[in-house]
């Protein structure tokens, strides 16, 4: 039977940044030791500082020499919110405008400077962090929304402005972002173009290939590359913003973002489900492209073990809003204009669920504050994996049906091994089932190097092996760089290579990431 | 008041070649004088034919050396549809496979011979046929559907697929194609993603660079590029397919296009409507996305001379579907998966139009006969233009407010100086409202040079000065090329030259086109 859902659920804060590990994880280059500093970026010198000190105001330039990350100021940018990435940069630069960014890269470009930018930090590639000395620069104080239409529905936005401090300004103007994710609390537009973060409502709005409507970007050498269109259509010349969307920071430094945003929706629903196998899920799944079709925004699953480890972990006080212990859970969003039409086409959509048993138990928010509570039982899985231990995070895109199919196969090869429950504990996997994208994740013991390599390389050729990408949503980084090869024709790599090549001559660009064999 | 459609109106196919002018058009390199043959690239040679035709079986390989145009087998392939643009190449190759475009594009580059791709050769910027003498490299015969997955939704064809070929293969598995144009019968998928063709549904589902997953692209040096990546999410290293949508083949040759479609519709409706003022169309806009919001899934607007030639010159022989004369006519489509939703969202609409006297007249279409014969009056201005001489078309993005204030002005510019009704008649003006995208047009005396510099000058200026784009969906070509420098600043012009130099040094793909400076 549906139910309504009407406990008194607590509502949570999605992005809290959660760091319950004993330790910082060991530095990424102890642990990707094939990697070496390139003796082409000369070390930072007294003079450079002196430099930045004449574009930046003190505040908003850290230096650190503290060798001693649990003490350095700089730890905060150096290691990111998984506790997965660690470098040791001395310094970390706050510019507040664009024409300060232009003069730092073109600073660091003549003097061979290696440089990372970074946003909110939230990433899990590492692709924010330095691999060793890189200079940080910070995207946090640039955070002004530059202009709204409201005709047309687009915004210009600096870099550093905070997706949820985006969407919160759009809200009363009647528009939303058409992008989602757990970390909306904290991470930037800027970092989420530069990843093309995917998230919970891909499926609905698509990708940032096709929201983006321009950029401006500082160029490696300090070129302002004023892309800022706010046309819908445009095709003069090569989409250069393309380049820039998902390159990491490896060709050029966002600093600014013109996004279409749809409007704000006039009916949200949102249902969650209990379902007793993967294949009910992909039923489901495919009936709710049937029967929901325009109005379907989302459509995630997960498993038994999430379900449990976020009641353990997070949620201790929150009683299960479906009783059913069941295998998998599924909660998924409509976002249409009438709430009379689209509870109709809901209601007929459940109702076929129950009938053919595809679920055997249902939940539907009644108001904001549920649809919120129920959302928390997907978006803090993250999260509780962060707080139960050192955290292994993947990120793998596939066909749908093969979707789960990588969860059993991990817990078989470490079962018949030993090792799981014990090596690898709270192996659980969830993800968006629209997207064919499963994040699969597990806690190891503390910064065990041997448990990660292992599953990395298990994780990889899996998804390699049955034509899947082993980054859907969460990029390359220095994380998966290694893998590049593998998964990678020739051919794609060297293209690759000649576009960093070509724009960024001298790879101070975020070097050692995304792309292998550039330096 | 709102009528139903009830007239048996006569259906017409939408891609007929209509060819009515008196003559071919004068040669391209006689019209833009300052571009001039590169003597980097060799002549071609007989042994160099010889060596294609060890390739390619002899009926795939056109030479013609007939210096006269009205004869020669070749004009097909150097003249576009409408007759604005004409090369002199002797030689137009029809590869039947992607590894034979790899032979071809090595040998080209390695004995320096310019090569322009071509499709359907439905484009109007003059980008798929010769500047001079350049070998036509015609896709037409690379025409296999290679696969398609019924639960994802991805196609994977031959660039040379028909547009049209490819929606009627879907269609019975229950998809349909996520774009839309007046070209479908002709235009081939290849060519749609080289121009990036916006079209009709762009504002539903959105660009090709959101709904191209991959492609298969033979680069400059021969190199095939498998790039056909059938995931919804992939973000290991760069998104190279990026490069090549919009990219005109400058940069390479779409040999296979992987493509996300939408599911076909349950329902679909369309309405015309005749409005007073492009004041009461863009209020009609506003409110259609108000109350149609998802289903909304194109909204087309032209004026009442363009509605007149229409008549006049292709649709003789069918009555008005409104009998009003009105300024402008607009024509809305929905795509819904429930017929009685869309319905009532449907009359909640058309009724707030009347009420409000936004709408003074309109007509439902009652069948799919009817959906095709409304559509024919906004689809065939295009053709009925290229029918009455000499064609001016025009491609503009700007601000909506501002849409039709640039036909009125240039009515106003000739309409001053004595040339509007004599030098430049049939001035109309049609387009896209929800993407910002007008089409204006006219015919001038055959063949006036001097009338068409006049034009394209002032609709460029008249673009650029109101921060619109010159070419919202058609691309630069070599139409175009000359104005790149006006509309985009030195950085991006500096950048785009960039890329073309790393990805075809000898530059012998598309020589001329799209982004100037490249020889």
């Amino acid at each position: 039977m549906f139910r309504n859902c009407r406990q008194s659920l607590r509502l949570f804060h999605t992005s809290r940044i959660v760091r319950a590990q004993k330790s910082l994880t060991p530095l990424t280059s102890d642990k990707i030791t094939n990697i070496k500093r390139s003796d082409k970026f000369k070390q930072l010198e007294h003079s450079d500082i002196d430099y930045f000190q004449t574009i930046l105001t003190t505040n908003n330039v850290i230096h650190d020499g503290e060798a001693n990350p649990e003490i350095s100021s700089l730890t905060p940018y150096n290691t990111d919110f998984f506790n997965l990435h660690r470098g040791s940069s001395k310094l970390c630069l706050f510019p507040t405008e664009t024409t300060q960014i232009s003069k730092i890269l073109k600073y660091c470009n003549e003097k061979k400077l290696a440089v990372v930018p970074q946003g909110g930090n939230t990433g899990v590639s590492g692709g924010q962090n330095p691999m060793f000395d890189e200079i940080i620069v910070n995207t946090s104080k640039m955070n002004k929304i530059r202009s709204f239409d409201p005709i047309s529905g687009v915004a210009v936005a600096d870099a550093g402005v905070v997706l949820e401090n985006l969407d919160n300004y759009l809200a009363p103007l009647g528009y939303t972002v058409p992008l989602d994710l757990g970390a909306k609390g904290s991470c930037q537009i800027g970092g989420n173009v530069s990843t093309n973060a995917g998230g919970l409502r891909l499926m609905r709005f698509g990708n940032l290939h096709g929201n983006v409507l321009g950029l401006e970007v500082v160029l490696p050498d300090g070129t302002i590359l004023d892309n800022l269109s706010t046309l819908r259509k445009d095709n003069t010349g090569y989409d250069l913003k393309q380049l820039f969307i998902g390159a990491e920071g490896t060709l050029g430094l966002v600093t600014g973002v013109s996004l279409l945003t749809p409007r704000k929706p006039k009916a949200v629903n949102i249902a969650m489900l209990a379902l007793d196998s993967f294949d009910a899920v992909q039923k489901a799944f495919v009936m709710a492209k049937e029967d929901l079709s325009e109005i379907l925004s989302a459509f995630e699953f997960w498993d038994r073990e999430s379900m449990e480890l976020v009641k353990r972990v997070m949620l201790q006080d929150s009683p299960y809003p479906i009783e059913a212990k069941s295998s998998f859970y599924a909660l998924l969003e409509t976002q249409g204009s009438r709430q009379e039409h689209d509870q109709e086409k809901i209601d007929a959509y459940l109702t076929r669920l129950m009938e053919t048993d595809v679920a055997h138990d249902g939940v539907m928010a009644q108001d904001a504050k549920q649809t919120n509570a129920l959302w928390q039982w997907r978006e803090r899985i993250p999260e509780a994996i962060v707080k139960s231990g050192t955290a292994m995070t993947y990120d793998v895109a596939m066909d749908v049906q093969l979707l789960y199919k990588m969860v059993e196969d991990v817990k078989q090869h470490y079962g018949e091994r030993g090792l799981l429950d014990t090596t690898y504990t709270n192996v659980i996997g969830f993800g968006h089932v629209g997207d064919g994208n499963l994040h699969i994740m597990a806690n190891i013991p503390d910064h065990d190097r041997k448990a990660q390599k292992d599953m990395d390389s298990y994780v990889y050729d899996w998804a390699i092996k049955h034509n899947g990408s082993i980054t859907a949503e969460h990029g390359i980084g220095v994380a998966k760089v290694n893998y590049m090869t593998r998964c990678k024709t020739e051919a794609q790599i060297h293209l690759m290579q000649t576009l960093k090549k070509a724009i960024d001559p001298n790879g101070i660009m975020n070097p050692y990431k995304a792309v292998p064999g550039t330096l």
